[in-house]
């Protein structure tokens, strides 16, 4: 019997296979689960339900996994206008001759528009929440609350904008967090110790420490840009962000491919409040080199999330895409099939993800009093079946187009592949039309210069 | 005015964007192009069409690619039972702990089951042809013949089966070379030089000539069972081949990660008759250590083309997965972003697997007397937009639930994702079943012992 006690959820997942939790070499699936929302956070999760939910609307899930929604660490959202525009050439040509360039272009509008179809790109493929470092970021927060997804905006700054920049990226932060219904939280966001003076990562570390966020930067992209960095000043870029008391002040590190071994002890210190993103697609087309020393990471303790970067450099933004990736990457990095598990995979993308940028316990994962933020998986397809084991077809055989139903904050963005609250073709064809003026560099001019 | 002298065509397809050509950096895309089929053959294909075509069947296919059907140059269709059945081991133990001994329990209907399955999968992602290496060969012939796709089939053996193995590969080779109105070559397929003689191999290379087919064999896997082979013996296991006959009689090597400095001018000697496989998820899955080397092999003018290995290995049948991984590793491998570009990478996916085939010139390419093996692909998702660089949108972008239609021999075998030669309820509920028991190992036999 309906326990009448109880007020009605708002929404109700029934027979889905829920991913329960996923640490280190285990995942627990639970069959035939029910999962309640309410307000906007999971209410109520029952692996074995006796009776049928009282709830507003309920949605049958027969057949697929429920699964928290994916967490994209680092992204250039609006970054989409330049999908395909450089390919197949070399990081600083990638940006010296091509994107800094046409950006040059991108005005306020393009970051809106070019936010929307990121996000609707994310939806798509099943990511609920992502972390933007972009400009004229009140456009992107704008998109990101009239589609209803959840972000951790900064706006990106250079010390070559004079004092401007680092009082904009601040001034919004102050603005957008706990924004759209407290869906949007905000960071400070320096573009990276190369290009921003430590006076202003002080600044910028004091500002986040103050306003309870993060600071958000791009630090040891590459052994170079390490190494060049400590001939240059006897520091690692990670040694920097020490100095400045950004570390301290808590701080997402993108990409950290060049994060030494002698950095690893100091990210350690700081493992409660420092997270590393992680995005091997784009490192791979760019001839990287070492990739994110994600082991060593793990075993100080200093969460790794997945990122995709923007859509310039990765083309999309898909994280099963870079978790798929990651995961064999891994394994060939270390010389150890058995290394890297499907379930620490998942785990990588829940938990450790939602660490990165310091929401641990708050979203990644499917437990009571987390946000309602569910994809529906739909695992019966011929590319899937059979189904000797569930982690490892997410990993390795689910394609983005098997996500079915993507919620946030207990809020259905898509259902059976029906974007809910993005107008697809009106959007796409103004995009279009932009996308085709923001990419012609005939005007000479670029915003910064790219020297590692 | 439509001429109405010529005869109409069986099917046309309109206002498509035709992928024409794709060799070494530069690809060459045919907005607005109509394409004509007649008898299996693509009959006509015109860049600037001035009329409607005269055809039996139209298919619009505005805002898609048209492409070769994509090749999968060496799998082993039927182990879709064995899917997730053994993850996250190392690739001995996943032979003798899983694999060999659960294909104990494997039947000639389950290899029409399992093959039918691995068909449905490449026909949703774009594959229209195959060359398969397992058992029960009749078996899977009848899959191909049933659902209208092309393959080339070798019916494996060992040489611990006895002369059996041996005669059947070469009565099986017989029987269905040019079967199924044509679609299904026909290979002779020893499993490796360490698990057949050499005299074993010398008479299928004989076999192999007499029929004017192929050799498809694993060689040279990794560098562990190279280095084995020159010391247990002096020679590589290309050297091998080439000692047997079988580089002579031609061959389709899986999948050479091992292959030496040493083996690539011999290699060149055949490069009109040998070619590589090369499936870099599996490989990264198992840290196989060294890839395939590709920029060695194509010096020397060897085919390499894409493959995707048995679904127990790769997870997916998924070529454009493949061909994306390729693209990353290779650039990675070479430290180089501006090597193996997306017009390669397209290359590599049409005339040079087609070549590996030794089918170059029938399958692989847009071109008037090929094979009509053509897929439709669409670009107009967010993921895919704005479409600066089709080719980098193909290699970096497409997911396989892009491919709307795929045409094999001129017939519509999936038309917008309804696959038409396969009932999908009744194939599943049959396979799941029979996927319970395969993976049964309380018998505690084995089909063999891998040592490599």
């Amino acid at each position: 019997m309906p326990d009448e006690s109880r007020p009605p959820a708002d929404l109700a997942i029934v027979n889905c296979t829920a991913l329960l939790a996923a640490t280190g070499d285990r995942t627990t699936f639970a069959p035939g689960s029910t999962i309640e929302i309410t307000n906007g956070r999971l209410s109520n999760i029952d692996p074995n339900p006796s009776e049928s939910p009282r709830a507003r609307e309920v949605i049958d899930a027969r057949g697929m996994v429920a699964m928290p929604g994916l967490i994209n660490t680092h992204c250039h959202a609006a970054m989409t206008f330049l999908r395909g525009a450089a390919e197949d050439v070399a990081v600083s040509r990638w940006f010296n001759d091509y994107i800094w360039p046409m950006e040059v272009n991108v005005g306020e509008r393009d970051v809106y528009l070019g936010t929307l179809v990121a996000v609707a790109e994310m939806i798509e493929c099943g990511v609920t929440t992502f972390a933007d470092h972009y400009f004229f970021m009140d456009h992107a927060a704008q998109a990101v609350a009239d589609t209803g997804v959840r972000a951790n905006l900064g706006s990106a700054f250079f010390s070559s904008q004079g004092p401007e920049g680092l009082a904009e990226s601040i001034a919004f932060a102050e603005r957008w967090n706990g924004g759209a219904d407290g869906r949007i939280t905000t960071s400070i966001a320096p573009h990276a110790p190369y290009t921003v003076h430590d006076d202003d990562l002080r600044a910028a570390a004091k500002a986040a420490s103050a306003l309870g966020v993060r600071v958000h930067t791009h630090a040891s992209e590459d052994t170079a840009q390490a190494t060049l960095s400590l001939h240059a000043r006897g520091l690692t870029p990670i040694q920097v962000l020490q100095e400045t008391g950004v570390l301290d002040a808590g701080v997402i590190i993108a990409h950290g491919n060049g994060i030494l071994g002698s950095d690893i002890p100091l990210l350690g210190q700081y493992r409660d409040r420092v997270g590393v993103t992680h995005g091997p697609k784009g490192y791979l087309k760019f001839a990287m080199g070492e990739l994110t020393p994600i082991a060593a990471l793990r075993a100080a303790g200093v969460p790794v999330g997945y990122c995709t970067d923007g859509a310039a450099s990765n083309n999309t933004l898909d994280i099963f895409e870079n978790m798929r990736i990651t995961a064999l990457t891994q394994k060939q990095i270390r010389d150890d099939a058995t290394w890297f598990k499907s379930a620490m995979a998942l785990e990588m993308a829940g938990p450790e993800s939602a660490a990165v940028l310091g929401m641990r316990g708050q979203i990644g994962e499917l437990t009571v009093g987390a946000c309602a933020d569910v994809i529906l998986v739909d695992v019966s397809g011929f590319h899937c079946q059979p189904v000797h084991d569930l982690a490892a077809a997410l990993v390795y055989s689910v394609q983005p187009s098997d996500v079915r139903t993507t919620i946030v904050d207990g809020r259905v963005l898509m259902r059976d592949r029906q974007l809910l609250t993005i107008n697809r073709d009106a959007l796409l064809a103004e995009f279009r039309l932009r996308a085709r003026e923001i990419t012609d560099r005939s005007h000479g001019r670029s915003i910064q210069d790219y020297t590692s």
